[in-house]
């Protein structure tokens, strides 16, 4: 069985390769555009354990524990075999790498990083409708198909169709009306993770409400109390629910914005690691998001974990200084590496004083490299 | 063989729930108590990685990542399967789920939660007796049955038979004396963990100390320095003593109390995941304690990590005051997950002015929810 | 395959302990020195998840989460076995342990640490050649064989034959210039964990240079500008590169020393976990170097961590005052527990002034121990 799954990922990697791409030796100047057009679909398979696009449904059972052993201990043979030939039968000694391979894998991840793939991004502000003043909103629960890096599609599950769902973005003391529609084939219901409101609210079925069954909606209305920056995500299955989807962004800004620090531009970047593989929002490298900002502006990156395990996020040449956490306005402090774990919020802002492409990644570096070059967890930070 | 144990399990699910007790709607409306008596057994078989009570020898072994890995990647054919029932073989896609049937395991478990099942609890503050101004207690660790969950009992270790072992709670500047009498088949000894005492007395076996072996009796005496939330566990073979239940509670109370916040009422929660699987002080959720307050009144949690991995708490409803880590009162700042690494303590005062109940669990929510309803690391904070 | 791997590991420990060290009662006093010889090679076995020296190539691939999952899970019949012994048939059961060779292996542990086995250390502080005001370092990575416990050979990768790399360490201001020669089988390049650097510096291959390939060197120069406890490491397949050794410490010391606390004595702590096993400063206990200091001296701790696990090390016997995190100084505050993640590094202070020899070490203590005795990340601040 093991055996079969590594011939299987051999085949796939020289399908993605084509024969002329296996052992050609890239030119790597300085200058990645120069690289040839080279395969970053190994990337793609790595962010979900190895699986093909084609086994994408086996992908969600892979775990984050299964998936960081596949990296770690990897067989080296995996690289640079011709498709279809077995490894070296009583081999017991540690083969040369194939180092030219290793390199223009890892050159074909950042071009196609580089040039940002066109590919359906969540997380886009939610646009409402203002009723009797009640900012409404609709959110509907259903799977999908969903695109983790490029060509590469998922079970998932959404809300509105992408992952993460559109962020809500509300002022404090504004009433809040979410109307959810459940198109899964099972029970659901969403939590305002952070937000103070009524228990009725609180989105966790058999406790404070009925289960919101298949076809069924469910109307959610409270008052948005406390400023910051906070989540919503499924209550129920939710090990499963979440982590293939069912999660977004609640920003309630403060009223008296005096008490927070000044900031020119904004990005929320939500860390997910078991349904969707390795991802921050819903996209694995090389189809994260690039964030480019002018030099000299303050950049809030507000980091969410919605996965399963704890990400120490790592931003290249620049200190971040942690301004919040939870929503709740902290002593300020700096650092280069900040450690969420599931459930928890820092907004960190960067003075962004230095130019140039900054990569951000979780420093768990098996969440965002492999010997087929960068995956999972990985981003930039471009200060022009 | 997974094929084999697969089958073992939807057998003991299938003898749990009753032929009758499948497929069957569940009337869902709010109030829980309509609900018919479902079956929570398969929340007890998740807490310890699928193994049934009669297995419960083997749920030792069950390791953490294992346990998570069962969460993410189940089998849906596990749930609504007649007894008996082989997978449909040659099924490819996944099947639709029956989510009637996993609502009615979703009800079962919050129903016995919220009644609270009858359990022997450990953690009591422990009698001490004055012997010329000194206060003694009295530990003997030995192997019991220790009740995880209802009906679900598995080999532990335990101080005076409960899990967590009792609470030790003295005043700062008393003289304290410790008799520890080991009837376990191996040697072990006491660490003092986060107090202040002499090297002798620190319970490190070959270099503090030599181990207490096998009927013999180890006599600890210090005096409490440092006031603050620490514990007592085992150091020696410490992997497995301490996750099999060998710790506890050991509270110094500071002699002036001005310099800390002020609160109503308190409690500890002992965070455990390896030898008896995910758990509050000792018991999975259905069992776990739910805490009750009335409103207006501070809390004081004391969050204390005995196990293996980290663990992101997170509260429903409130904000938590982080006043003091590890014993030392520091800077408050407010969060609603805190994350609590093995070995670490943070004292957490919730001020309780949100009525109803909330939640109140590990957010690496595969410790805490499964398809087959909440399990493991689940409380709830109740508010009058 | 697994039953062979296991009877593998009864034949190693049986060689190692020698037939007549089995079943042998150790006279445990209060004294160490009166142990006799006893052995330790179990510990080094447990380090790398089981595998013994000759197995060494092997190792590598031993991921972090099997390797917890086999301390927790293990087969109490591996202790205490005769050699060649095949488990009882059809026992189900758990034996009686053999707690006397328990004692036995942990005193064994506890004695080869004090005596502190000679070995080769790395991360000692590197010699640089001033060239037109210029501090010039150089670096050489190539594989080497690295003595993780003793007589315990690991394949690794090495920056000047030492793992950690030798500490490089300069004044806020400096300008320093680091030659890298690669002498490795593939691609690599440096990355100044934490420094404000030029983006051309930085040290990521096909961003911001092209790799340096075998045979090939490449030259960094650079301002040292913020001051603290940095660190340098591989930035290409950087999960294998890192976790096998191509990591140090770049400590940067402030021009004006006023904002930072005074301290006696510094020592620097790296933590690892996947390609060496579980290690401080790439060594595993006993291997471990004791920190040996005088009552009253205040010591600096820099813990740094390169490995792809989180690590909450728990020193006994004093606080520590955290005083800084990835080298910006902090509002100090107290912990007896400090929870590193990967990429993070902390400025605790101790002030020694417990006489004793304490032990720290993770406090995830599968990282830490075994029913073998202490492994892993485990060493002793000795305060005399």
């Amino acid at each position: 069985m093991a055996n079969t799954a590594g011939l299987s990922r051999r085949r796939v990697l020289a399908g993605a390769l084509g024969a002329g791409g296996l052992g050609v030796l890239v030119a790597c100047g300085n200058q990645v555009d120069q690289l040839q057009s080279a395969p970053y679909a190994t990337n793609a398979a790595r962010n979900t354990g190895g699986n093909a696009p084609a086994a994408a449904g086996q992908a969600v059972a892979a775990t984050p524990a299964a998936h960081g052993s596949a990296m770690v201990g990897m067989d080296p043979n995996a690289i640079g075999q011709s498709a279809g030939t077995a490894p070296a039968s009583g081999a017991t000694a540690t083969p040369a790498k194939d180092w030219q391979m290793m390199n223009q894998m890892h050159a074909a991840g950042v071009k196609a990083f580089l040039a940002q793939p066109k590919t359906l991004r969540g997380g886009q502000r939610m646009a409402y409708t203002m009723q009797d003043g009640v900012k409404v909103f609709n959110l509907t629960a259903k799977p999908v198909q969903w695109e983790v890096t490029p060509g590469q599609m998922i079970d998932a599950y959404a809300y509105n169709g992408v992952v993460p769902g559109p962020e809500i973005r509300v002022t404090q003391g504004d009433t809040v009306r979410v109307i959810l529609k459940n198109e899964l084939d099972e029970g659901t219901a969403i939590h305002w993770h952070g937000l103070l409101i009524p228990n009725a609210m609180d989105g966790v079925p058999f406790i404070t409400q009925p289960p919101v069954n298949p076809g069924e909606s469910f109307t959610y209305e409270f008052t948005a109390r406390n400023p910051g920056s906070h989540m919503y995500h499924s209550h129920m299955n939710s090990a499963e629910q979440v982590t293939k989807g069912l999660l977004g962004a609640f920003i309630i800004e403060p009223k008296d914005k005096s008490a927070y620090p000044t900031f020119d531009k904004e990005y929320t970047m939500i860390l997910g690691d078991a349904g969707l593989g390795f991802t921050l929002n819903g996209k694995g490298f090389p189809a994260t998001e690039a964030i480019t900002v002018n030099k000299g502006e303050k950049l809030l990156v507000r980091f969410m974990n919605e996965g399963l395990m704890i990400h120490p996020m790592h931003l290249h040449g620049m200190p971040m200084t942690i301004v919040a956490q939870d929503g709740y306005v902290n002593t300020p402090y700096k650092c280069d590496t900040v450690n969420v774990a599931p459930g928890q919020r820092f907004d960190a802002i960067v003075d962004c004083t230095e130019v140039g492409t900054w990569v951000f990644h979780c420093h768990i570096l098996s969440h965002a490299e492999s010997e087929h070059g960068m995956f999972g967890m990985m981003t930039a930070l471009i200060v022009k």
